[in-house]
């Protein structure tokens, strides 16, 4: 495996791989890698010639209150589960190169960024969707690997990829979950062992929802309702920021339930805040 | 010379031209093609294996009082000079598949974008640095040519290139004027014969406050109040939105000369808005 921290570099060696026609896969992450980070390097390894990891906690899309300075990162612990994977490149780069002064450019992705997360988090996608675009053009991926916990972020990419015609495969893996049913994640580690317990809520009450549309229900505010009910029954949740369901494309509200419906919350478990969603989709089941 | 009119199949030609390590020269447009087109396009096949030339009127960038449909057209007019330049390749995409239905992202160059014409013309470079990421992705060039004319478009091409570490070198070739100083324009057609005459105003303006900058005045505000004396002398100017000394990078205001100086004007001439502008640089002169 081989450490690139410089971005030059990283452009080289890929249109390199490219010329002589390789595929590469390519997975962007912030570290603090679980199981969930792993599956999609995995699945990159399989489909591509050469799979590259980045590491970037990209400040961009962190709030002036929120965590970038205690987002977990473990660079050593990181390298060695990736060095196990067998990956090609891991891609490092520093805050400053990523951002040299006088950086003022910026993807806005409109009217989807502002639903569900991102009327909490005023700036995250728009952090989200320049960071990635930077690291496309960088990496030169003919697949990128995203996540389907952080469905939001998945629609946002594929149009922004879509929309500035990026010639980039953008592939969405199935969320992995503990075995009790909370999706993997990085903010998991800010749980202390009470949180833990409650925060399988989450999924309780999605899998809940889920069951009921499938059992015919489509009043969604009904359902939303229910979700709400469920969650606030739970002493350590601290509060909802959202939670209900949505049109899978557009992330509206959903008042009634006509094809595929998107379950998503967004909740407060003490201190910290989790997301999680199930897609329920009327024709192939889930 | 091919005419390609669909994305993918411009994406696919050109990734074909650099599997084989050719290298592609492109000169985006909107059409209308004058000397100054030609410059680019002449100096675009010289430097590279394969030439490109966009046309595309892009409704983006034009504000909605702004002359879009009245903007000069002339395809096979086009077409015949670009045969005759013997470029590779015409790419001549429809507006409904540059901007099909749910497109929302743009790009945004903060700061620069908001100087000298984006005051007066809001949303426009938006929609230029939208529209030029979108044909770098399509066309994937390895050198794009732009007109020191549209100075201030160049200068926030150049940082969104940057910015969002995209691979294509970005060259600006100098402004190509009539014999009588006025820079070639695609709008001068919008021009009477007083209004064509009376245009010559710009370019004499800008070359005597160059040479009072080199004959070693250093005063901004001074050079501007004779700019705009100078523009106001003349009858067919109905109007100035700015006429001054910048900063070359930030194009900021500059109060005093103390390096490079970029002289700009933009002025209305009867019911047409015209750029211009001149840099003056101490070390090397013009």
């Amino acid at each position: 495996m081989e450490i690139i921290r410089i971005i030059r570099i990283m452009q080289d060696t890929s249109k390199g791989h490219l010329l002589h026609s390789r595929s590469i896969g390519f997975v962007p992450t912030m570290g603090a890698l679980h199981e969930g980070h792993l599956s999609l390097v995995r699945r990159a390894r399989q489909e591509n010639d050469i799979t590259v990891v980045s590491i970037f906690v990209n400040p961009l899309q962190f709030g002036p209150l929120e965590d970038f300075e205690r987002y977990p990162r473990d660079i050593e612990g990181d390298t060695a589960k990736l060095r196990e994977e067998e990956i090609d490149i891991l891609f490092l780069p520093d805050t400053s190169l990523i951002y040299p002064e006088g950086f003022s450019t910026y993807i806005e992705v409109e009217k989807i960024s502002e639903k569900l997360c991102g009327a909490f988090r005023p700036g995250h996608f728009r952090g989200i969707a320049t960071v990635v675009t930077k690291l496309l053009n960088i990496v030169k991926p003919t697949r990128a690997y995203f996540g389907q916990k952080d469905y939001q972020q998945a629609v946002i990419i594929k149009r922004l990829v879509k929309d500035l015609n990026m010639d980039v495969d953008i592939v969405v893996c199935p969320t992995i979950r503990e075995h009790d049913g909370l999706a993997m994640s990085s903010r998991n580690t800010y749980l202390n062992k009470t949180e833990r317990e409650a925060a399988t809520v989450i999924y309780r009450c999605l899998t809940e929802a889920s069951d009921l549309i499938r059992s015919g229900i489509i009043n969604g505010i009904y359902i939303k309702g229910l979700m709400h009910e469920r969650l606030l029954k739970e002493p350590a949740v601290s509060g909802i920021d959202y939670a209900g369901v949505y049109d899978p494309e557009t992330l509206d509200e959903l008042l009634e339930i006509k094809g595929d419906a998107l379950l998503a919350v967004a909740v407060k478990i003490g201190d910290t805040r989790l997301i999680d969603n199930m897609l329920v989709t009327t024709t192939k089941g889930r």
